[in-house]
């Protein structure tokens, strides 16, 4: 039997999305209102799933603290409250909600000791997310 | 990594679980209080999962406007403010919320160019659901 | 200081709203979708919110069984896995939340003892609510 | 018995808190992260109480077709996927979402016809929320 | 118009409800598997409600951090993680959520400056909630 | 294509976290103030996940009302209600939510004829949860 220890978060976060290699009625007809110019933004949601072996004395999969700690300094102190496509992760690609998932999983990756990251899912409104997991799953 | 995107909807109904198979006891023990004559309704959530490649030039999986019409025409038009009973897909076939789900999934599958529909998830009220999913997830 | 009790219940019921002091057209154009002749159904979620001294001794408003229990025999046994429109209630009023709401109260109405019920919330989707309350609140 | 239809919507913006009549200090010292120079974003939930009489008639208090149009075009197409900053109505007031919700409630005021806009609702996150209703209430 | 804040926090903690006033048998009467002798948990969603003036420089009704932070030190840190009997105010009274709720509006009251605490919400389940509200509201 | 179907239930336990094979200092360090003395508590939620063929009669994969007595016997009158802490499974082992859900997989296991227990999740509270599931999923 394997175990798995799942957490949220919550950040708030303003994006506009814009590709530089399309034309201005291409992005406006790939990306819509959420190509508007002076951008908009959500609370989105972060769920990251770890996996690995329960500890026989602790009981757990990995320290709540510090997964909370990786998350806190690696992703919500850069990501909450800010405006994505001013960090340097989206100086070359656009700040959908995929590549942020994307972002999120190789800034936490290998940040859990013996556990490991299998899941990172960020809800960018109630009714849509994405998801990004390590094929080993 | 590999990435999917999801979506939720909503759609409200109506159904009666009577099997002709079965006589009017067998009904009643299988189904119970979803026997009753007059059928009674749900709100079901829909979820729909699809995973492929995030293109390099517009960072999406598949475009969710692609993918709210496709859901809109031929899921929502269809069972949306309607007697499940009524529908030809339940004909021959009792409209549990499992052969809802395989229906769905059937009616939406090969709707989302290269992109692949992994999952589809019905539920049935806040405190049931059922999934079905593609083996080569 | 004032308190209140609230309890939340569900449950799963068919109607079609249709008047007969209207025509098939004025039908269609008042209720839409909702009028489509073979019905459809939500899971109603339904809240009641009861008010009163918190007893000294046993440090309640009011004793949640004998809600659960009120609740219960009145209202689920009655509407829950239904079709609103054969309930007698609706034979002379169209079975709208609305009047789902107020049918609730009053049928609830002094069952509480020395507490008093001081609204009844029918939620017909996550999106949509209707209220009953008493003016005295 | 008094009678209220409740709706809920959602939309997308982003704003950022600054007051001109504040020094670069106290803003940052009133707003917080909130004063970041390239504004952040929120999924707002926004919800429009409304009471009246319910139609004998129709058994509705008003007609959720026309409220959601009313909302569409007052408020959705204005502040969905918008830097509120940017509207004229925040041009000289903050974007605080006590001045949102207080906006709301003027547009929408008096779009119900015999029936009276109570309360709006908006939630800027799943933790906090502002209200702002009339005083007949 | 008028203007409200509204807030919501979570704890977790423990209670048994027992009444020295009742019999074994009227406890286990009126509290049912609540009296179970080594006592049970809850995650307790906390929502408190402030009204007030919409503060024309700030666009504020209440600053949220103050908020949290009289939230933090007069009832998270007092009862989260905690078992309620233990608790000075429960020597005396039996921890139902009724007087838990009713202690929270007290501790609370008067911490707002010029706002006013107006409802202090305790949901003990996602089923049942107790509000405790001033006079004036 | 594949089918699951899921169910949720809710619990009320308390539990404190304490290892007998760490000092008094590793166990504040290891479990921070979920090791306070004398214990808190949650609203566990809990999700069984049950694959199998849908029957070409029924149209079901397992009856529901099968497993909510399964749940019910098994589960919730051992947990609901409970210190965990006083149940024989938790005499060697801490009752961390990983190993409680690891014992509610195991109390559960071939309880649903030919369908299949595929996974257990445990929420112990909104922002975290744990699941097992088997290897042959």
């Amino acid at each position: 039997m394997k175990a798995r220890f799942g957490r949220r978060y919550m950040f708030s976060a303003s994006h506009r999305l814009h590709s530089d290699g399309l034309s201005a009625d291409e992005n406006r007809a790939t990306y819509g209102k959420c190509n508007n110019p002076h951008g908009h933004g959500h609370n989105y949601g972060l769920e990251v799933l770890i996996s690995g072996e329960v500890d026989a004395e602790t009981g757990m999969v990995v320290n709540m603290v510090a997964v909370d700690e990786a998350v806190q300094t690696k992703i919500l102190e850069r990501f909450d409250h800010a405006h994505l496509n001013r960090d340097p992760i989206f100086v070359n690609q656009v700040p959908t909600t995929e590549n942020l998932c994307k972002a999120i999983f190789d800034l936490l990756d290998a940040s859990f000791g013996s556990a490991r990251l299998r899941l990172v899912r960020v809800e960018e409104t109630e009714n849509n997310f994405f998801e990004c997991f390590s094929t080993e799953r």
